[in-house]
């Protein structure tokens, strides 16, 4: 697994790029993603959306789950928001949850400037038969 | 609660406007949005992206659990995975799992034209006393 | 699929029959549950532990997702609680969240004797190439 | 906080004491629990039923989201089962996902006598203006 390849390929997730996301860093069962909020990234009460936030976080699970070489799913997340946030920078951070396997789990926690966790977020892949050749 | 004032508020998630996604309908404890897929809304691997079914299930949870007149916060999500669209509107319906109270709980269903599901959500909120003056 | 054979089978949980659940009924993709809250189901606060809700749920969700004659394993479960209950009957009632596949999502509803929901809960399944023989 | 009168005060936890679960240590913010798995924490397929590792967890989570001296309600969870065992002990090791505040968030790793994560629970707790007196 070559890592720039990897950080490459998601460059394509479109809809990751089009809301301002970028992947930070990357290795081995691991991922930083980071946003930068705008205005257009809030929702009707003037704070983050949540589905910014995720996007965020799912993004850097998607690099992380799939940094091992074989294709992961993303099956099922759950996310947890602590707190608002408005303005500032954000970021995402995925690690491995257990030893990769058929199924994954993955932990990332979305933290602020100041480094405080404002969401968490659990995310589980199935993998497939499918060597990524990176 | 004037449901089309509540409306009119939501059209001020500014991400989820720019995201393309339109509320259908809403009532008391219900909504639908849908949003029609682009080649924007995909991800690396060429299907929409899990951020842009979040923020779609999201959208359609946010307005049905403020549609009772207080103040709620969506504090935690789950999301089920279950089939990649790449094209073709989708739509997400919100329902209450329970009646109202301090903690609420919401199901979202995320569909195809077709009308399977491709994706289930479940949310929670935490009311706050403020009332909502719509 | 023979659903008398199908509860038969799960007569054999011993952890949920132990703690005093019974499968009330069932079908293709549906299961009701039982609990009788007694002083053993109690948490250090006095009310119903939230483990003695996940085992009648889970029960429930393990029958209907089982219930279309191919091995389903739970392999993520999303619980909210949302009252808490000290005596009295509680029920777990599953139905499919949407059409069985490989991957397949349930609602698990639990609710007291007035029917209030006091927890909701989402499962979710793997199925395998095993067929089940009832 | 007296964290032995905390764990005194959980011995009261009647539905995990009579599944066999017990707590291994405890501090600020963080709790271990044990179960030695016996046939009665078995389900239908012969292996650990969901609700017996979930109480493990949920207990482990109840203490450690409780040593800060304030009343923790836990009102969502999210568990991946990841591995089955049907033999030996499992524990479940709690630590905080971000700093206590109204709402708090919880890691719980469920492993076994390997140190095999075999579950990962995720729980998010509301924090009354109750003081505990321990």
């Amino acid at each position: 697994m070559d890592i720039e390849k990897l950080k490459d390929f998601f460059k394509n997730d479109l809809f990751a790029a089009d809301s301002g996301i970028k992947i930070v860093e990357a290795g081995e069962g691991y991922c930083k993603t980071e946003l930068e909020i705008t205005p257009r990234h809030l929702n009707a009460a003037g704070v983050v959306q949540g589905g910014a936030l995720f996007t965020l976080a799912d993004l850097a699970f998607a690099v992380a789950s799939n940094s091992r070489g074989q294709l992961a799913l993303g099956v099922n997340t759950n996310m947890t928001f602590l707190k608002s946030r408005s303005k500032g920078k954000v970021y995402a951070t995925a690690t491995e949850a257990a030893k990769p396997g058929r199924l994954g789990a993955y932990d990332v926690r979305i933290t602020d400037e100041q480094d405080d966790t404002i969401a968490v977020f659990s995310g589980m892949v199935y993998r497939k038969d499918v060597e990524l050749n990176f």
